[in-house]
């Protein structure tokens, strides 16, 4: 018998970065009860994004935001989107060089990442915000 | 009790640019009659993509179209690909760099975007073009 | 009658480029005996990606890995991540500027890309690697 389950949990974040939730996300595979099927996380929001990236080197995760910072400075001269603070337009630009979802097959009742894959909230503000994450899950329950 | 649901819709482009075709999946949901589950978007095209974007505020749309324009200039000197023009080799580009799909869960029949998110054609090419998506849902119908 | 079916296979990969898959997950589709629903591919790796892309011309290709070539050079030197070679944290942010899944809607029983999309694993190492993907299908069964 296949079954649709949606969840939606709020992340906090303080200031740009990448913030793990895998856990939560295995947490509610394991809720929905579905053994087989497929797991989407949408993050509903235009200035952080979602990413699976490497979990085990947090240097990995400090280069990537090093890169990023060089790719779209936040002093960028031609931008006119600037309302609403520096850091406002190049979070939009991350935001669409990432992910708004990620969607990762379920096995056996658990998420099939590979060995180094973590899923992670990708904050593009300075400041803290309350972000908040739709899952979806749907499959076959056991 | 679940489904699955196809359809398939045209969007015309002229020229460069985003556009909204947010109200249009909307209503694809609404006909499908499924309450909880999965929409997918998907573009079938290597010259244009999707993103979910701040729908808000034109300007931020202007100068994401800045920054691509930057990041990868058509007058590129070391591109090969270029019997069909010199907006085709970056076009594949951009779309790479975009989304090819896009996922959003439904809840209570409607997608749960957050509320300054809208979904875009993104079109790369500079001519007129009719550009075709492929819409799967799939969850249950109450 | 909907179903969820879950397949994995590997990918070899020698060196840097793309790899097309499209056929592999035709024939999956076909095996799954679902005609109208939802194709997943999953990568199980932070330093190998997936795109859908222009299948027609090998020049394209070659122009996307030249472009990520200057994009992200190994030889970057603000990079920490360093410890498993230079074309490592490159790995990482090419797959983090690409995708770690893929879905596309399948409608009477084949995935509907269009007519120049292929499916392809896009390796970013220098090595030879096997690389694991995972494929669920979502739908209806005639």
């Amino acid at each position: 018998m296949t079954r649709a389950y949606n969840v939606e949990f709020k992340v906090r974040t303080n200031g740009k970065g990448t913030y793990e939730i895998t856990q939560k996300i295995q947490e509610i595979v394991r809720q929905s009860q579905i053994s087989s099927g497929l797991a989407t996380i949408f993050i509903q929001h235009t200035s952080a994004s979602l990413i699976i990236f490497e979990n085990a080197d947090p240097s990995a995760r400090a280069d990537l935001e090093a890169f990023f910072e060089r790719l779209i400075p936040e002093e960028t001269d031609y931008f006119t989107h600037t309302a609403e603070g520096s850091d406002d337009m190049p979070s939009h630009l991350r935001m669409t060089l990432t992910r708004t979802s990620e969607s990762i097959p379920i096995v056996n009742g658990r998420l099939s990442l590979g060995i180094w894959q973590g899923v992670f909230v990708y904050e593009h503000r300075r400041h803290s915000h309350s972000r908040s994450i739709a899952v979806s899950i749907i499959g076959e329950v056991q």
